[in-house]
């Protein structure tokens, strides 16, 4: 079976549900609403729940790899059956942040692209490109590569350089790497200058992933104003607990549409084009 | 139970074992010997025979995640196991090279410390200070920061910087974070020259592990000379399939065994102290 580039299923899911909105999977077990078994069963009943009532509003799904490794061995297989369980026409961005190197990328990328079947991957920029390469081989899907991080030590690494900064460093060479046209970048809505300044350098056609619009404290207009292309498309803005726990009993599912659409209107509201 | 530090359990291992050499458990299910099954049961068979007949060889084993990861829920029981296997007086070194932001960080640091009980783990510091302190929360584990690494394109981004490079950055700024004493640096034998001067930036103490020796290339005298600290210790020089897959047939143990022997007595040769 021939897949589709992710560039154009993520432009058709952007289309087809009018929305830049990506719904965070960070299912953490502890934090389940009270209706429903604190167990790796549970994680994957919830996350089923919140798929069903909010795929006509996503552009894509980002299940968050740390919350199921957490749960060992029954958590890989609830990671799993949630991927499987997310409809074909949506994109899964698996938020890894991978890095290794070539001959471990490879297993890496064999476990998200072929054991999960993620269509997406995020990974780590630090190796460089050797370390990207074995997931970028994968035609049809797409890597996220860390640019400008959400989190407040961020500068730590990401602000060192000389004439550039490493940040910049890393837009451009994601450029220069792009050969496949399948690499994004990721950039926190909690840096907005920063992610107006990715999006001049990289052009319109590379897909941006934005974390860190709700619980984190980013600006939504900023992140779509500054993060989308010129057509008000390409930005990925992820919202993941300010979602997903928007409610702690049994009409959770409906209190997660609720916000999924109240945050997929509001950015279409700062949408050009 | 109080558990030892890490320095002190890594220290006591490398005199009982005389031994600077780490054995990585790279174990891919497709490079197994001929007599096992290619099954995850027969990766589980094959580590236990492997850490069975160098356990009085080594100062650390370091599985490698991606591997495990690769055969989805299986490979992680897998990896769980052979953790549990490892003698406990012998560290075990989860190869995982984690980053991500701090809520996320914690996760991973309890999927590595808590669910698969490993005594250290390797992780990237891409994201800064914020992203490792929930893994150096732990205080009786370690977390190995990746500064230098052995890849060829190493230098994409760790060559970034001003005044300083991004890798001698990081070791600085991991000497002002280790405050708990239980952080560790990677730096690639391929790399004989940034090691020496990391090892002199970060004084005694810190514990460096060394991967790159044998399919790689690095050298072994160097690694030894440049990475060990005055009195002969704190580097972890680590060989995976130079080790591991040394012999394809039923005799693979006692041939991993011979090669295990053969490298930590080359690199005790090199040894001052």
């Amino acid at each position: 079976m021939v897949r589709m580039m992710f560039r154009e299923k993520l432009g058709r899911a952007i289309e087809r549900n009018d929305s830049l909105l990506c719904v965070g999977l960070d299912s953490e077990m502890d934090k389940l609403p009270s209706c429903l078994p604190r167990t790796p069963d549970g994680v994957l009943e919830f996350n089923k729940r919140i798929i069903d009532s909010t795929k006509d509003l996503v552009c894509a799904y980002k299940p968050n790899s740390a919350f199921y490794e957490m749960l060992g061995a029954k958590g890989v297989r609830v990671l799993a059956e949630t991927i499987r369980h997310v409809p074909r026409e949506i994109p899964v961005i698996l938020d890894a942040k991978r890095g290794d190197i070539g001959n471990t990328a490879k297993a890496y990328a064999r476990a998200a692209f072929e054991v999960l079947k993620a269509d997406a991957i995020t990974a780590s920029p630090y190796l460089g490109y050797d370390s990207l390469e074995p997931f970028l081989a994968y035609e049809d899907r797409a890597v996220f590569v860390l640019c400008r991080t959400s989190n407040r030590s961020a500068g730590d690494i990401q602000d060192l350089g000389g004439a550039r900064k490493v940040y910049i460093e890393v837009a451009m060479k994601a450029v220069e790497w792009d050969a496949r046209q399948n690499l994004g970048l990721v950039v926190g809505a909690t840096y907005p200058e920063e992610l107006a300044e990715v999006r001049g350098l990289v052009g319109e056609e590379m897909p941006l992933l934005i974390p860190g619009v709700s619980s984190q404290g980013g600006d939504m207009e900023l992140a779509v104003r500054n993060g989308a292309n010129s057509s008000g498309s390409n930005a990925i803005i992820n919202s993941s607990r300010g979602i997903i726990f928007a409610d702690g009993t049994e009409r959770f599912a409906e209190a997660a549409r609720a916000k999924a659409l109240e945050a997929r209107d509001a950015m279409n509201r700062f949408r050009k084009g």
